[in-house]
């Protein structure tokens, strides 16, 4: 489980829901036989939201996990785990 | 409205439903506090449907929307929205 500090999870499943919301209505706007270009436009601003939401998620875990994981002088987990999602996210 | 010769509209609707469930399930697992370093390879995960999705409503574009128009001498519009499309997607 998480740490106790985490001072943007409210903002973040708020920010996914949103985001969710956003999917289903490209989605709809495709069955409704809306232009590609219409679409496409959506998608990047899908992309972009979906990126500023991972950029809080990112805040969060090194401000909570990282900083208290190191001082407890335990960070080999974090890191690693923490490269692994900045190597699939940074391609 | 669209041309009809887009010819994956219906995977398009379908990678967008699967997209759609992945961000609630990813907002669910933000409730349920689980670790950041879990949500972000989701959220990699995630991005990279969107660009698939994104990538296969291009293609339906461009076999589409721009062969037809440039063939009827009706380009200039298509290839506006398309450039923005892009710019917008790549950054």
């Amino acid at each position: 489980m998480m740490s106790d500090n985490h001072i943007y999870r409210k903002k973040i499943e708020d920010r996914l829901a949103r985001i969710e919301g956003h999917v289903r209505s490209v989605k709809n706007m495709s069955k409704d036989g809306r232009e590609c270009g219409e679409l496409l436009i959506q998608m990047a601003a899908i992309r972009s939201a979906l990126d500023n939401c991972a950029k809080l998620i990112l805040k969060d875990h090194l401000q909570g996990c990282v900083v208290e994981a190191v001082k407890k002088g335990d960070e080999e987990e974090v890191l690693e785990d923490l490269n692994k999602a900045i190597d699939q996210f940074i391609r």
